[in-house]
């Protein structure tokens, strides 16, 4: 993990609003990403998820790359839920909240029985993760693994469900810095 | 392109506000994206794009899956074009109009001089891919080649710039069916 932690150095911090967000190439796609950190995550994601599914399920935008890395090394299919809404059949709504935005985003192609796997880039206040993980639920699918590439240390909306997320490292943004736990 | 235009006949066609809209996993994510269909249409942007290039740029969300296939591929570093604003030095914002949203769009990590390939989803009424191009341009970079998978045909906002956009495949949708030209 020398890669993702390096880049930790690098990433800027900007001011949301009085929130300390991490401008990070993973969690970002900015600054650019470089693909040798990429691969780097990538492997450890796979080193550390139930891989043993049907469907590998990525929320817009930031689990995309993550999730299509993974996808093309495993041939496992992959669903991206999205923020657009299309009326198709079996389209499930959720209510998306984070630290700093709410919104609606929407899961297709989830079908019951589905064994899946959730990759996003990072776990924070666990909003978006608690909705998606409570509507994959709904849906009948059962979640075999939720694995984020980074988690911000802090209570999480995750707390009140069933569901567990592993993270590759777990870090707090303090005073302009990251902190790796 | 076997897979790829097999996938058309496949991929669902919903109304949008009177348009005839097709939900295909490239340029949706949904219905479920096969990794072997990735691989084809991935090979082949890598075939047909100019990839001397110094960073791969893809607009959130639909072009983030293709040029992270790309940059792992090439090793050539990706940046991706947000929706969200981050209030970095250098930031840029874009007016983004499709045929059925606008939104601005915040380019980052795309400096003067950067030879730059775009890699996007889909062309249609090109108001997306001319806004950027147009920034892109402003900041001084230069644009080596635009790849996309799919192209509506007909008019573009793209065709008032002095950019081509250069399409794996040319399609129209119409009474429900999409038709390959």
């Amino acid at each position: 993990m020398d890669r993702l932690l390096a880049s930790l150095d690098d990433a800027p911090i900007v001011d949301k609003d009085g929130y300390e967000y991490l401008v990070h190439p993973i969690s970002n796609g900015v600054p650019m990403l470089d693909p040798a950190l990429l691969r780097e995550v990538v492997i450890e994601v796979m080193q550390t998820a139930d891989l043993n599914v049907d469907k590998i399920v990525a929320p817009e935008a930031m689990g995309i790359h993550l999730a299509t890395a993974v996808s093309l090394q495993t041939d496992i299919p992959l669903v991206v839920i999205r923020k657009r809404e299309y009326g198709l059949e079996g389209e499930v709504s959720l209510h998306q909240e984070t630290g700093y935005s709410e919104s609606e985003m929407y899961i297709n192609d989830v079908e019951p029985g589905d064994r899946v796997v959730i990759i996003d880039d990072m776990l924070s206040t666990g909003g978006t993760l608690a909705s998606i993980c409570t509507a994959l639920d709904d849906i009948g699918a059962d979640i075999s693994d939720i694995v984020v590439v980074m988690r911000k240390v802090g209570p999480s909306a995750l707390d009140d469900t069933e569901f567990d997320a592993t993270s590759l490292i777990d870090i707090t943004v303090e005073d302009g810095e990251v902190v790796v736990h």
